[in-house]
């Protein structure tokens, strides 16, 4: 099948390539290498030591005997996305080629407004390239469990049947983004599914949880296969940021009371997930959502695990509250169904010590590239408080 | 109090500056003229023989001895909106200031990502200059009954309570809009949305319907005050298209069965409505939605009042169905509910046939004005399919 992966050179995108040249696709990549731009900006860097495009992409091709086709530019250039779709005539899309993070969307005006755009309008631009130039291709678009967010009853799968009045029909789940990202993935949802429902488009929207680890079998194989890993404010994820300061001996940064409650995943489980979204694809005019996770953890019980994992390999790990940065329930009700992957075959690997203690091993040996600076919330979801200050006062 | 009107110099925006005006509050104007540029380069024209804005301001200081102040640019220039409100310090801003036509939305990759830049991007600028420089103003949005589409259950007013699994909780209504335009208010909605919730702005989303009608109590005192009138396929909305029509004995152009119901008002009663939730504030960190309608009526039905309301000034009115270049239900189910504006205290002007017949007769005084060309739908939300060449066929 030829596949096209949108940010191929991202945290996922790189081993969602390799995972799919592996199995015989012919895949293409494009990528503007807006995360190395945005890490080069805060002077901070991926802690494992990640090659440029083209050596991956080398090293692979000697590992593998499989060739990846890379295209360098954004989608929100129509020309370009059009061009790249014009080319490679993809029958699939697996779309990762979006600003990823809430708090750098939280930081300013300008990148309030650069996440927005780049991921609605690139969207938008996205979209109109497959109506032109290949309709029947099915596109894999990486959302997010964060566009619900913590509503009081239970979190379904894209749609909920609404019983009102008497009548009933089923409805686009109805979402509380909590971040201007968050947002923009909601905005993506509905102008994806409007494509779909009125251009015939077919997608699948996954709605992913909170992805930690850094290994598959592809990257295993081959030091300069090794995908990105960060742990910094603004790109790290709780369960890889907690994994790094639990090994420099930070006390883990739990922001607020640390009941916040989230869908989490490992990343082998990422790339099987969009492999079975590809394997088995949306109908032409179906826009189905899945959500994609496998368990659901606190930041609190994420906490407690890293300490008696690091604890077992001889790290003393101190677990302390943050004034939280963000605006959020600290407590709330969380319950979201993720049925529709594991019935697609999905075999989940799950959280626990063992795998807890191979990212420590990992990061241990990487050490010394940790950018201690990087490692507080300098970002407010309300203007005007300085977090970075009060977190300071706050740590040891 | 200081109000400040975005799109001031449109359709609504200029007698809403007249009408606040009038009821001695200081109010300032901001209008990149986008309307009038989208017009020069369709070759179409306001029916009405509308005024530059400055004329319009300087007649309404003459008529009313009242000054509307003017700022002349674009909201998505974050400079510019974050600047007039410096100066102005407005304690309400209404913001008409949005691309508002579906068809223009959908003509082209370029129309499509141009309205959802200027209406989302403009829309979050304006969120930030609110936030930095008047974090108590009063946004009163003009939103649209589109955002909701045509669910198989009652309409609520932006918010809905969902018993599920045996919880409960009020939520964000789910949204099915059916064009590029429609998502841009989709995604406003639920940006405004955050940035009450988390910011603790406050806002009110009125969910207009469809306005008809002309003149207002401030217009109606002299000529130069008369607010721009649309007719053709981008910016004519059905009625008032159908008025035309029936002045220049063009059969009226009911899209397919003509079973679309919709909600609708007079342009008196969105003044009406505009006052009424500008003087009852929403609270800080409050976002509220009022459905803006008074009665609700399918394409069908205005076709025919059109029909008798014209007989009775000479006219002979013929309907005509035509292929319809949308994509919409046109036999469904429709009841909204709109009490909110209603308890307020909007006492609605009803449609009948007198108003309609005081249209043809402003019409008809601009009759030589109609540019024919600009009648018939060319934008079909199918690509490809040429709906100018059919419905031209179809025509006499």
């Amino acid at each position: 099948m030829r596949v096209l992966i949108l940010g191929g050179d991202g945290y996922l995108g790189w081993p969602t390539a390799m995972r799919f040249s592996g199995r015989g696709h012919e895949v293409s990549v494009a990528d503007n290498f807006a995360r190395r731009r945005w890490h080069t900006e805060h002077s901070t860097d991926s802690l494992t030591p990640i090659r440029s495009l083209v050596d991956r992409v080398e090293a692979w091709q000697e590992v593998s005997g499989n060739e990846i086709r890379t295209f360098i530019g954004s989608i929100e250039d129509g020309e370009f996305i059009d061009s790249v779709i014009a080319e490679t005539l993809p029958e699939a899309i697996v779309h990762y080629g979006e600003q990823p993070s809430a708090p750098y969307s939280m930081k300013s005006r300008d990148t309030a407004v650069e996440t927005q755009y780049t991921n609605v309008i690139g969207t938008l631009k996205l979209l109109f390239a497959i109506r032109d130039r290949v309709p029947d291709c099915h596109l894999v678009k990486l959302g997010t469990m964060g566009e619900y967010g913590t509503p009081d009853i239970d979190i379904e799968e894209g749609f909920i049947e609404i019983e009102h009045n008497g009548r009933r029909d089923t409805l686009p789940f109805p979402k509380l983004p909590g971040s201007l990202y968050h947002l923009s993935k909601v905005h993506d949802s509905h102008n994806i599914h409007f494509a779909c429902r009125i251009w015939g488009l077919r997608s699948t929207d996954l709605n992913q949880g909170v992805v930690y680890g850094i290994e598959t079998d592809e990257s295993a194989a081959d030091e300069r296969l090794i995908t990105r890993f960060d742990y910094d404010e603004y790109f790290g994820t709780v369960l890889n940021r907690f994994c790094v300061q639990a090994v420099i001996g930070h006390p883990l940064t739990v922001y607020g009371e640390g009941g916040q409650t989230r869908g989490f995943l490992n990343i082998r489980d990422t790339l099987q997930c969009v492999e079975l979204a590809v394997e088995n694809p949306a109908e032409l005019g179906e826009y189905r959502v899945f959500n994609q996770f496998t368990e659901q953890f606190s930041v609190a019980d994420l906490a407690e695990l890293v300490k008696r994992a690091g604890a077992e390999v001889g790290h003393q790990v101190e677990i302390k509250r943050f004034p939280n940065p963000r605006i959020e329930a600290e407590q709330h009700y969380y319950n979201a169904a993720h049925s529709k992957l594991l019935d697609l075959g999905l075999k989940p690997h799950m959280l626990g010590e063992e795998l807890v203690r191979s990212m420590l091993g990992i990061i241990e040996r990487n050490r010394e590239r940790v950018v201690e600076r990087a490692i507080l919330p300098r970002t407010s979801w309300k203007p005007g408080e300085l977090v970075a200050e009060v977190a300071s006062e706050a740590s040891p």
